[in-house]
């Protein structure tokens, strides 16, 4: 299956700028790029890059500059998927599930409301990535009669774009992601009242 | 399958002060005890909660007050899962992917390095909650020579503790708790320059 992969080259990964510096989020972020490429390429996928802006990347690339969901809706050509490039957590049988799954419209939804990843085997189905993009693509689909299916997977919800992200990361990863995590010393603690644990740098 | 359902019956999800009222946690806790009682229910688990007070409830009960590590290992009879009372996204597919994996020990990870469900079939497998308690039960695991599996789940890695885990639950939620977050009138949002939404209160 032909998979875009959207990837914001300028300035990405703001929200991680209490961890990382802005050299090291570009680093970052291209490095998590080539680890989904890798992994949808060994889902069975066929990954391009859809770039905001001219990019050196192993993979093909296609520039476009515009907001991401015009940007994506011009290339919309079922079947097709759509995998956001800062899903480092995921592995080739979470996409495996994703790509496989029935459903003129299969979404795997974010933390917070997003769509990391998508199927459209619909014609008429269109993007909608701004606000609350999982339950507009919901609607969008309900709208065309387009059957939905949601997956649920832990390593397709977890998109790295918070530095509490960064644990999952560190916890659960392994590809090249979470190896510069670690080279870059950023490691995890817990508060002692316990919840959830923190990212910290040495 | 016995499944242990740990709750805090006194002054429980404080880390939700800013949302729910005290009394309001302690009435929203108690419908995501019984959610969760009723998943673990329908996914073929015989549940038994324990609680760390007196508790009226529809399902058995037994009473311990000590910290949740001594108290659920006192009773660590294999084959048993432990489930926590705040999975209010599990649903009985999800449960019964976690009761019938393989493995000695079957973790489903929580966000942030928890543990959120959990098989035992091993006789020496203890647990350890205190802190990055899915590193300490893969290694705890490891030193005992059981084997481990780790189930990808979002319905299972998200327990509601935080703020911004309301949001799933409106989003993805369909039992008691759901709509008790509904009748309270907590709604999601999203800020302009996006990222993930938030919860509002009416």
């Amino acid at each position: 299956m032909d998979v875009l992969v959207p990837f914001a080259a300028t300035e990405p990964k703001t929200r991680l700028a209490g961890v990382l510096r802005p050299d090291e989020r570009a680093d970052f972020a291209r490095v998590m790029l080539r680890d989904v490429c890798e992994t949808v390429a060994e889902a069975g996928g066929s990954p391009t890059v859809l770039s905001t802006a001219e990019l050196d990347c192993e993979w093909p690339v296609v520039v476009d500059d515009r907001l991401l969901t015009p940007a994506v809706n011009d290339r919309l050509e079922p079947p097709i998927a759509v995998v956001m490039a800062d899903l480092a957590l995921a592995t080739p049988a979470a996409l495996s599930t994703l790509f496989e799954a029935d459903g003129e419209v299969v979404i795997a939804p974010g933390l917070g409301g997003g769509t990391n990843a998508l199927v459209v085997r619909h014609p008429e189905f269109r993007t909608d990535y701004h606000g609350i993009s999982v339950a507009d693509h919901r609607r969008i689909a309900d709208e065309i009669g387009a059957t939905v299916t949601e997956i649920e997977s832990t390593r397709l919800a977890v998109d790295i774009d918070e530095p509490e992200d960064l644990v999952e990361l560190a916890l659960h990863g392994d590809g090249r992601a979470a190896t510069w995590l670690e080279n870059a010393a950023v490691s995890i603690e817990t508060e002692p009242t316990g919840g959830r644990a923190t990212v910290t740098r040495d």
